[in-house]
């Protein structure tokens, strides 16, 4: 292959990735992995795509809120409605995450599987990202999508491992990413079988089943995939777990973090950020020569429309 | 392929999985199926292997308790594993649901899956099924195994939806059934992420995630999968969810029910059983047509060691 991961700057953190897939690849090589071990796992949110100003999925039930407004007049009164309805971020964070729960509960159960898929693919279609003013979906990293295809031409089997709602990304993960609803294992509810006029549906309900995030990541893995993967991806705190317990297993293993530093084509941040915060894993990292990727150095573009800029 | 499914007998058993293969596989038929939506799911006991005369997994427990016992002197007097020692099926039976719950918290739980996968795998080794002699495998129906390796050929993928521990059947299905952990969908516990000496374990606990039977069936199904199969087979009421939810899908669906109608070469129930019993599922499947598998005149041979007696 002549252009290995044309969006990635040369470097130790590319290098790093191409000596890996290399490494077990190589059928006579000592660290050789056949083609059904290797599984790699991504998180989604500062992995994939971009997480500011708020986690997509945050905005997406905040327009859900003004999209059910008028069937619950009494929420223009009620918080944490009426901060949403009112844009008053402030207000709305005040309420921490109760408030979150509050309405992730009143946006996203009620409705079946189904249904839900329709307004999430809806959504993906009409809603813009407010400083790009791009489809969400435009916000996923293009050295991350080359590095997906190249694992996948290795023979690897791509999952997503995120915090965010598994039926949320299912909707658009094969499009966008390549990946297949089952691939994706993300923070999930309860849902019920009921029988409507003789035709199955599964109804979403206002509980919770599994919270993907921080330990939630392994017991996830190992819940859907009942193997540990050999490679994993992710930017935050809340990926930690996920990278140890895959760094734990046999043989080589590859453990990267997406480290957030180009304030300029995307956003800054690390220790202390209140989303996707990285101050624990980065240590560990350190500490274990995991790869860090610097978005500023690493990366030649950010978005595919940027090579259209360019 | 001259030898099509060689197991089965000649009737409209074997007629209808043919024509159903045929029909979506045809790339310019009309029930054309493309490759990724061929998904089939399986019911595992009684339907991919026996079930007679306990579940399997109970005896694997009822084993557990036995060599658990000198750990827990007070067993010998305390119900139900005092039922257990004593080989007392009748007092085991009268705790009802309550004392096989309370069986399984003690020998499923309180072990790293490491360490659980390693038990199981020791048992299937060394553990004999009663009537016949042989390692609980060596209960798969050939049949079944014809018919799984015949619709991969056809590029399906094929999964378990077993009310069945996940772990259970994980750690054997790939080697038994060519059926990897990741397509494996069943009963699970909660598990826990502990670092132990800096390494990660999980660790089962004596609480129930999902039960994967009747109405949970479908919901495992949209849980682990995402998508909706094209093809299911069970044997029992606990799988008429499953086959309504496959069914009621767009385009041409395969649903089978395997009848045990073989009290010699296997065993013979259906209404009524207390294990596996087949009677609404029964009744549905003869209002809507699906297919039913006579396990006395549709199969050849019921084990693969039927062969070496022929």
């Amino acid at each position: 292959m002549k252009n290995k991961l044309p969006s990635w700057n040369e470097g130790p953190a590319r290098q790093s990735i191409i000596d890996f897939i290399e490494a077990v690849t190589a059928e006579n090589g000592s660290d050789y992995v056949k083609p059904d071990d290797r599984l790699a796992v991504f998180d989604n949110d500062g992995t994939l795509w971009s997480e500011r100003p708020a986690y997509f999925q945050l905005l997406f039930a905040m327009d859900r809120v003004k999209a059910m407004a008028d069937d619950h007049p009494d929420w223009a009164t009620t918080q944490p409605f009426q901060a949403v309805l009112e844009d008053d971020l402030d207000a709305l964070a005040s309420g921490g995450k109760k408030a979150l729960v509050e309405i992730v509960a009143q946006t996203h159960a009620g409705m079946s599987t189904a249904e839900f898929e329709d307004i999430v693919l809806d959504w993906m279609t009409t809603a813009r990202h407010p400083s790009t003013g791009r489809p969400y979906t435009e916000l996923v990293y293009q050295p991350m999508l080359e590095l997906l295809s190249y694992l996948r031409q290795h023979d690897f089997t791509t999952y997503i491992v995120s915090g965010g709602g598994i039926e949320f990304m299912r909707a658009w993960s094969e499009d966008v990413y390549g990946i297949p609803p089952q691939q994706v294992i993300g923070t999930s509810v309860e849902t019920q079988f009921e029988l409507r006029d003789g035709r199955p549906v599964l109804v979403r309900l206002p509980e919770i089943n599994h919270v993907d995030d921080k330990e939630g990541k392994p017991v996830g893995i190992n819940r859907y995939i009942g193997r540990r993967p050999i490679m994993a991806f992710g930017n935050s705190d809340g990926d930690q777990q996920m990278l140890q317990w895959t760094d734990a297993g046999d043989g080589l293993r590859f453990c990267g973090l997406v480290h957030h530093t180009d304030a300029e084509r995307e956003y800054a941040y690390d220790r202390g950020a209140h989303i996707g915060g990285l101050d624990k894993a980065w240590d560990e990292a350190l500490d274990k020569g995991w790869t860090i990727v610097d978005m500023e150095k690493d990366w030649r573009w950010i978005y595919s429309w940027n090579l259209d800029q360019a």
